[in-house]
């Protein structure tokens, strides 16, 4: 991609009410744009990283057997009576409005209805047992608690996989799989060394609920970590009982600040019962679908990696979810062509993943710029370069600053090291 | 993929109020679902050939300078109020709703005025110009019109591109590109060869605007087509100033049923104006920004292929966007390990798109869901093709019915044709 060709510009200022680095640094860099108080677009490098983050989630969940879906955002109230989640008093979240035939409608807070109905018309038999459909797709969250910390949003992508199996045997064995698959996802965004599996309560529905969170000083959470069993709890959950399940002693626990980066719930047959998902067992007799739901938010991942990788010169992408993984910066006349030259050539090998900044700018602007944004490698090219060799470039890694001269051919082996 | 594992299943009735043909086949065959009127979720194939057909679109867009982005579904009623369009009078399709506080919102119907309002923050000089956003995001539009045809749906997913040029010439060369980038995706997708450059009126914006029109009796409009120079014109715009323009001879236009499958849009100033997007021009003068939208319904097209190309026996979907471009039956005993084995072979030559139909089922049930969901090609292996030596399979080409008795690697050289 050619810097000049793209509408975007990076800014100096965020918006004075955006307190949180995450924010000021995803605006000022021209990821993301503040639409309204708590709605935020997304602009072309936010959405690229975004669908890294979707992609490598997507893949993780297809190999533990997810199928992807894809249910609506207009909400029918009569399948969220069934479970008394439609009334305000009981969900304070929902944004609602009207067909034009006075017919109320709500915006999906999430989902769980909706599917256990939709799931009757494919479920009847222990044949059709397990089964995890999954979605990504957008949340309506109608939230008045204002919070510093990581960016909040009204309206957010949430990936939300559902589990429907016999009982609870099939049941743990698929949870335990979702629990690795998201220690992967967390590691191949860059977090998965700042990340813990979390107890926490499970409110109505079970002993614990699992959270996963990241340690952050940005973070809304306290959780108390065993660094060497590497797991966490919530403060809800800090009772002798709870120390003695998990084996933890309560001298090794450290409170630490964290955000929670998903959740994982055993729903039992709380919402296969209310709205009568049932199959018939191998012994003719029918019995309610047990399920469980995981979710991800992906901007909440997307903002979280930005907090925590950052350092003081603004963002740093991990290669997997990075915008772009190289930029090249031309420094000088005489080095513009030999950069073009670079650019087409490291194209062929890394495909869409070169930006070339070809602006008439400044170098000291580019390279603000491109420290800002954060790609993983900036690639300079210069008199300085040019007058050691045609080949040589200065390679600059972001996150280390690590400068090296090397000869052009030499970056695969860098990079893939 | 193993149908075995998918919890999808075809069913032989779709529900009574859905009239058309591609909506009963879509739900019969397990790609959509009916979430309430006018409100379709995704299953897992009709997900995939979402995404296909996203894939191409953006690959389209892309090709020609489009930068992909993604704006809210919540709306701000006061961007809306500059151009007198957040009133019900005006826009009678607005979804609206409340934040907590009483703070009115509305639903993205469209996005032409939080995209130019976003826009002045990009834009300031020529320099900047032009720039070509586009996204694929949820319309919401609250219809009350009832029609039969092709699928309505109040939710739905838009392509738009929105072009930002500095004068009516630079938007023209733009205008000439798209159009074949249209071009492009409808042939791709696999109605090139029944789809009209439409002309029709430009409303408040321009002369004309241009739709693209896909031949089918289950269309709502009328075109008159002139088959020889591949254009149509709309009923509206049937005037002789207009048949004159366009070089049209009156007997020459033959009326058809057509579905409106693509518009495109020249909108002049009327939104910079509005919204007091200006860029400074090379004479240091002050001007608004030229604009024109770009639009495509992703699911009105998935519905207009599988109505146009669907046959007696149900789907039939063009390569390009199955949701699987094969599917393997094995018939007998002896044919299901020889299946599994030409699976696991296809897929490293074609990725993911076999599907085994290694369900406990009559090979009559599997021969009608094959045909019902309309896999471009039918691999059978069975006693009869295992007789004629292991290699050999029965491949039927669903299209054009033909069946072949071929060595599984003439495949390849089959399908590539």
């Amino acid at each position: 991609m050619r810097l000049s060709k793209t509408f975007v510009k990076t800014t100096k200022q965020a918006p004075a009410d955006e307190v949180s680095k995450n924010a000021q640094l995803l605006i000022r860099a021209g990821f993301i744009y503040k639409e309204m108080a708590w709605v935020y677009a997304f602009l072309p490098f936010g959405w690229r990283v975004f669908n890294k983050i979707a992609k490598i989630i997507r893949e993780e969940m297809d190999k533990i057997g997810g199928e992807e879906i894809h249910l609506t955002a207009l909400q029918d109230p009569e399948v969220w009576k069934t479970t008394d989640r439609w009334s305000d008093q009981v969900v304070d979240v929902w944004f609602k409005t009207k067909l034009q035939s006075g017919k109320d409608l709500g915006l999906s807070f999430t989902h769980e209805e909706p599917l256990t109905r939709m799931m009757k018309k494919f479920i009847q038999s222990y044949k059709d047992l397990p089964a995890y459909p999954y979605q990504i797709q957008l949340k309506f969250r109608n939230e008045i608690r204002a919070k510093s910390g990581i960016m909040r949003a009204r309206e957010f992508y949430m990936k939300d996989l559902y589990s429907f199996s016999k009982d609870k045997t099939q049941h743990d064995k698929f949870y335990e799989k979702i629990k690795q698959a998201y220690f992967n996802i967390f590691d191949r965004v860059g977090i998965g060394h700042l990340t813990y599996l979390t107890f926490a309560s499970g409110g109505s529905f079970s002993k614990y609920s699992h959270e996963f969170q990241t340690l952050t000083e940005a973070g809304e959470d306290i959780i108390r970590i065993d660094e060497e069993k590497w797991i966490a709890i919530n403060e809800e959950v800090l009772v002798d009982e709870v120390l003695q399940d998990l084996w933890i002693q309560k001298e090794s626990l450290v409170p630490r600040k964290a955000v929670e980066v998903g959740n994982i719930f055993t729903l039992w047959d709380k919402f296969s019962r209310a709205l009568g998902l049932t199959y018939k067992d191998k012994d003719g007799v029918d019995k309610y679908v047990f399920m469980g739901s995981y979710g991800i938010g992906l901007g909440r991942l997307m903002w979280t990696v930005a907090e925590v990788l950052s350092d003081d010169k603004w963002l740093v992408w991990p290669r997997a979810i990075a915008p772009y993984e190289f930029v090249i910066i031309p420094i000088g006349e005489n080095a513009s062509q030999r950069a073009l030259e670079v650019y087409t050539a490291l194209k062929k090998v890394f495909g869409n993943e070169i930006v070339l900044d070809d602006r008439a700018v400044s170098p000291g602007f580019k390279f603000k710029d491109a420290d800002l944004i954060g790609y993983p490698y900036q690639i300079v090219i210069s008199d300085k370069t040019l007058q050691q060799g045609p080949e040589v470039i200065e390679f600059i890694t972001r996150a280390t600053g690590q400068k090296q001269f090397l000869d052009i051919e030499h970056i695969q082996q860098i990079v893939s090291n």
